[in-house]
């Protein structure tokens, strides 16, 4: 779909120049210098010929087909050239020039009308604002970067042109192989999402590396990002992920990014390998791009030194990854090798004064040993130490025994050559062994993913009408929030078990509904224009008689009739009191990028004073409920910690399913919490007491997908 | 004190060794070789001239003084060469040889007899074990490291020669400059605490840096280190930090190294700045060698490029450092010189296009500003971007304003120049944006530990001689553990207030204390048999009248000499039963480095389950005291959170110190709980409801200061 990006037969430059230092004339530079094979067509109404090649007044004029056009001239007559291309049939387009969104309103519009010109003609945008886009593969570098890249297989998109020079400039002066680099600009048609998808199944690109500031289109990108995820490693940084970042962000190119619980969230769930750091990126991109994946987690390290053994070992402690168990064999062998005074455990110490040989026997000892998955060498530069001839070793060994190796070795000049070596050779070295152990969690967790069933959200049977029909007389009435009856009403159509509850507009009703539903009651004003019902006087709980309840309803009418003497009163609800359970809450706001934000915690100052929340974008999974519920800190409590019984936990599952169902089902519901859910003992299931539910303003929202 | 390690007029080299590949060829190759000017005796018997210097049979044949002697022979004949040093009267010996603690039982040993040697004779001894000691000051590199770092002002200190290797290497690589190395191995005699003092009093040296895997004396650390970081700033990394990272270190030196949660609270209380990664170590010891300390928290940010000045800002956000709102007058400043599409607010983007001039306006108008404490310049390798004319504009504006400036030059080859440039002038320049925060950060954070002020443990008035007859007493009977009424009257004697309480031997005498208390009481069957009361039917609470009283002793005496009709029964205890307050748990245990490590809490599930506790090792100050009340997470439930009165967080904080001063005064206590203390309404002080007290097994232990 974006082939003509990458692989294109013609290329039209528009605005290539002949003067130094104009883009057009970088652009044009670049296809030539790096060996573009296809056609190549300066435009420029003011030349014939430009480096040697005929030059065009307008893409109208090539002769041949024209698969793509690089648009480098001022942004004032950037339409007018996308409008020439639209004529022309040009597929591919991508646009240098700044001066769009980026730059407030008046470029906002014009990115509107140029991105209306491309959808009537089906030609596809690249930027504007961007540094343009490269392929090794074909030789193709449409971009005014100052360099190309080595061919390699890994992919990397920028949100930002100026980190994207970074990159390049790194991977130029480190000869680290790319495939493809886009970078997207204002993102006004090509996003992350399509290139997402395009890498996905691109047989040149082993793993994605991306610089993003925001994502557009929530859902769709995470349906994408969680196929592509399977197909290969996906590494994100997401810049903004604080206010004051946000805020940055956000002036910059003028998107509105969501909240980073969401991104946090999405990511999560879509198996997206978010980078912490920058330089997570690069490390974790090329553990994929020059090793093999890890099939589990244990990881043996071969170390001169003690020190930064332990280093290496404290690092793997607070990863997801072991310290691996070696066999009885293993140790024996290497006992058999090493000096006494070695470590013949792990971390293994082949000592100070290794020399190449014992890091061999090691190395080899620890990659054939089947309790190890993977392997980490450390080495620092002691006296004795060969530093070029063990990073030989490590390569070869490397490439025999199918399992990962990354090597740490620390120091400067006397380290350098093997380093180099190694990288070359495509054992990733790192200067500490922190980051060696980094770049090895992330083959672990890409491993995890794979190995998570891909599972689907749940459908289940509920009463979408009766919810439909509810929302519609709400709104008819001019209101937002619904009242707790409705509230009710709309949370039990979808599966929620509520306590039974009968409206008595009189004492003597109140009583009878009382004796019917079983004793003790809670009773609670019920009024459209009561809010706050406690606050008036409007709650009773735990009334065990006839005669508390009648005195409770008399006292309470006198009590709102005398502090809101003007609300419509409907009567009293009177409640089944549900005993016992554990308070949870289940809630739901939508963030602006991913759509429906489902969180949930415990009741009361859990979820308010402690902020022990967890928060998945919906909809989710089985197994995404089941996280999001074990992943609170208080979870022990649920579990049945200081000899409590344990709570349903099946239940709530449930429950945050069916309100990420009905949240999908009604986009317009903008918040909605269940507060508090009654968890009871393991099998006993759950019941809603409280539900709130607030609708958008004005009209449905669109359907989040 | 330990001069002669860094400036002895001569040095005799033990071992020393014509033969290349020998550690005694490698010591006195590096004498020579980096110009030590004071007189080198090499020590063999076996040679008369080595390296065209007269050589000695032994130390003692040497005609003048040694001031300082490196022994490189083998570990059997290391003790009969410190014999030697000591008849000569050696005042620095640096043992370089391995084969002592490290080894096992027998190293152990001789290395004990190394140090008895040692003390008898008032030598000093670095190692055994290690690489050896350098000073660039007087060109004295005594060690068998392969080169020699330039002069500097960064002391560096190494529990590790591998790690001391490689940091050498890197220094020398990068050309940074150090003052002083020391490899301090086994730490017989100097470790941690030696170096600490004498680098606090070191003219040359500005920061010191260090490698350590465990503190030998943890009290007398914590008060030297507490001195030293107030003159100069202590960076430490300390490796161990994980149970699995604790075991390989152990095993690599054979040190027993305390809890990390105690390395935590000492580095904390004591001003050390504590890396997290090994990176850490080096980017913070840079910032402060190379720029001057930062004076508040407020940072501006010039970037060429949106994106990493959102990763900037990001980090900052993240840290205890703030985006600097700049003034007016800056903004307006900003505006006038740069073009529109520029940002003129923080982080100030000069645009992609900016050569250095523009760079070099902005950074200068950010320095100029009184609302920037300091400054970071972030550099993409753009088109126009100049980068080392950035770095030169840079350098200078670095030496005018007296506020910090660091820098971030992303990429490759491009910006390689500018960062040499940049590093070679003093300005550290980091790769990635969030290392140059990190690295002012550090700054910061060293502000603030000099802003706090030194404060004192205060001292109550107490009744120690009751504790220290009670104890005798306890032990006397053979226990360790003390009663419930033992412990009552120990914390009772150190100023905590306790319920009222009466033990009686009859229902009668139980009728009668609970009147003179006060209804409702708590009962508590007294034994010391019985640990578990409340398992034998032996407590019973919210006692409201004499005949509840009555009833309950009667109750409860049936039920416990049916259970346990053995023990020995003194009676009821009849208590107060104190309502309200918030429960907090107090508690203490010895860190086997650090001594008396406090612990806070609240009572009930937040201890046990949520985990949401604070540690401090005794002594402390008011403000440790403070500061580990308001560091668990749950402190809003203390400060009135929901509507709930806030608890006597004064008396809380007075608590913590009072228990402080019991265990530093009773060495003997290897375990106290307070649990609860209730902690009443402000103004309402707390109570002491129940007391643990453990005592150590076997005599009292020596006191931890």
């Amino acid at each position: 779909m974006l082939d003509k990006f990458f692989e294109p037969r013609s290329v039209a430059v528009i605005g290539a120049s002949r003067e130094a230092g104009k883009i057009g004339n970088d652009v044009l530079h670049n296809l030539i210098q790096y060996g573009f094979k296809g056609k190549i067509y300066p435009i420029n109404p003011k030349s014939d010929e430009i480096m040697g090649l005929p030059c065009y007044k307008s893409v109208k004029d090539v002769p041949g087909e024209v698969d793509q056009a690089v648009i480098c001239i001022p942004a004032k007559f950037a339409l007018e050239a996308v409008r020439d291309c639209a004529a022309k049939k040009v597929p591919a387009v991508i646009i240098i020039t700044a001066g769009f969104k980026e730059m407030g309103r008046e470029g906002a519009e014009l990115e509107r009308q140029v991105v209306e010109v491309a959808a009537g003609s089906g030609m596809r945008i690249v930027g504007p604002n961007c540094l343009g886009v490269i392929n090794t593969a074909t030789a193709l570098n449409a971009s005014f970067a100052a360099g190309m890249p080595e061919c390699g297989d890994i992919a990397f998109l920028s949100q930002s042109g100026a980190f994207g020079t970074a990159v390049l400039d790194w991977a130029i002066g480190e000869k680290i192989g790319f495939s493809k680099f886009v970078s997207v600009g204002n993102k006004a048609d090509v996003d992350e999402t399509s290139l997402l998808e395009a890498i996905g199944s691109d047989k040149d690109s082993k793993v994605l590396l991306g610089y993003i500031e925001s994502v557009q289109h929530g859902p769709e990108f995470m349906r994408i990002a969680r196929e592509t995820t399977r197909r290969k490693p996906v590494i994100l940084f997401k810049s903004g992920n604080t206010a004051a970042g946000a805020k940055a962000a956000s002036s910059h190119t003028g998107a509105l990014a969501g909240s980073d619980k969401a991104y946090v969230a999405a990511f999560n769930q879509t198996g997206i390998l978010r980078a912490e750091q920058v330089v997570d990126m690069f490390d974790w991109g090329l553990a994929f791009s020059y090793q093999r994946g890890i099939k589990g987690p244990n990881v043996a390290l071969v170390t001169n030194a003690g020190g930064p053994g332990i280093i290496a070992t404290d690092a793997i402690e607070k990863s997801r990854l072991k310290m691996a168990t070696l066999t009885k064999e293993t140790v024996e062998d290497l006992r058999k090798a090493l000096p006494p005074a070695a470590n013949f455990y792990n971390p293994i110490d082949v000592l100070g004064d290794a020399k190449a040989d014992r890091y061999d026997f090691a190395i080899r000892a620890a990659l054939k040993d089947p309790n190890v998955d993977g392997v980490i060498v450390v080495l620092t530069p002691q006296t004795s130490t060969e530093p070029l001839p063990t990073a030989e070793a490590l390569v070869r060994a490397s490439s025999e025994f199918g399992k990962p190796v990354l090597a740490a070795f620390m120091g400067g000049p006397r380290t350098a050559e093997g380093f180099r070596y190694l990288m070359k050779h495509k054992v990733p070295c790192f200067p500490f062994p922190e980051r060696a152990v980094s770049a090895m969690n992330a083959l672990y967790r890409q491993r995890l993913w794979l190995d998570t069933p891909e599972g689907e959200a749940p459908v289940f049977s509920v009463k979408r009408d009766a919810v439909a029909k509810m929302f519609k007389q709400v709104r008819a009435a001019g209101r937002t929030q619904l009242g707790e009856i409705e509230s009710r009403e709309v949370i039990s159509a979808y599966g929620f078990r509520l306590p039974k509850s009968i409206l008595a507009p009189t004492a003597q009703e109140a009583v009878k509904a009382a004796e019917c539903i079983g004793f003790p009651v809670v009773m609670k004003i019920s009024s459209p224009d009561i809010l706050h019902k406690s606050d008036v006087g409007g709650v009773k709980v735990g009334l065990k008689s006839a005669k508390e309840v009648e005195e409770a309803f008399n006292a309470m009418m006198e009590s709102v009739r005398k502090k809101m003497p003007k609300a419509d009163i409907h009567g009293v609800l009177v409640q089944q009191m549900a005993g016992g359970g554990k308070e949870v809450i289940l809630g739901m706001t939508r963030d602006p990028q991913f759509g429906p934000m489902l969180m949930f915690g415990l009741g009361g100052i859990y979820v308010e004073v402690l902020k022990d929340v967890s928060f998945r974008v919906a909809p989710i999974t089985r197994a995404d409920a089941e996280a999001m519920v074990n992943e609170i800190r208080a979870i022990a409590l649920l579990k049945g910690a200081r000899g409590q019984a344990p709570a349903d936990l099946d239940a709530v599952i449930e429950g945050l399913l069916r309100l990420a169902q009905l949240c999908l089902d009604f986009p317009e519901i903008v918040e909605l919490d269940i507060n508090p859910l009654l968890a009871f003992a393991r099998g006993e299931g759950s019941m809603a007491i409280d539900a709130r539910i607030v609708l958008k303003a004005d009209g449905p929202a669109k359907s989040a997908h």
